[in-house]
């Protein structure tokens, strides 16, 4: 059965999505993709968009999906590489993916992935900081 | 056009190949890559092959040529993510793909990746060292 691969790369899970995703192939993105953060402990997701030329408002919510559920899983989703022509349309959608981070390619994502990863450990490191007195 | 993207992570370039790889699209992916590679100054090359479930001498011979290629250009390349039943046909096929190095997944390529880099780096730090007296 054809699925979009699921890339571990320390606390991150690389998703690049290729392909036209009919309805099928987005629900086992989804499956896969919220077994494996459980299964790895993941804390980040980072999907890479980056050879999509359209994106209709089925991809828009299938990435809105993912995103929710890692939350809830505890890891981040950040989306990278979209083009501007599907920033526009999904803008003309009347999508603004609320909820998604997005950066300009993988590299930055992983930056804010990292930085944000740490900024979570430095919090629970210090657990007093945040008490009221 | 269709095209198999190529991420960039620090000075190692990403492939994750998902699609049936037919002559077109390889010839594609090498001359992106080589270009990638130059306008980068990579100095890895990661190639995922785990949606791959067949892999006949055609891509054998293409994961060599982008090896040699990429080699010349003074980057490593590391096929990772092989599938029990792919490295069963490419031997059987006699196909022993001389001249790439293999890693079971992308965190495994990528360290070895690192470390090879890492390796280089010291070797010109340190260049009298390599010199005869």
């Amino acid at each position: 059965m054809e699925r979009i691969p699921i890339l571990r790369m320390g606390k991150v899970l690389l998703v690049t999505i290729q392909v036209d995703m009919h309805d099928q192939l987005a629900v086992t993105l989804q499956d896969d993709l919220t077994s494996k953060i459980v299964e790895t402990g993941a804390r980040g997701v980072l999907i890479d968009i980056s050879s999509l030329e359209v994106v209709d408002s089925f991809i828009g919510r299938i990435l809105g999906n993912i995103a929710t559920m890692s939350r809830v899983l505890d890891a981040q989703t950040v989306v990278v590489g979209m083009q501007p022509a599907v920033a526009i349309t999904l803008v003309e959608l009347g999508m603004s993916l609320p909820g998604i981070r997005t950066a300009l390619n993988v590299e930055k994502g992983m930056a804010l992935l990292q930085a944000s990863m740490e900024a979570d450990e430095a919090e629970l490191e210090v657990p007093d900081a945040s008490l009221e007195d």
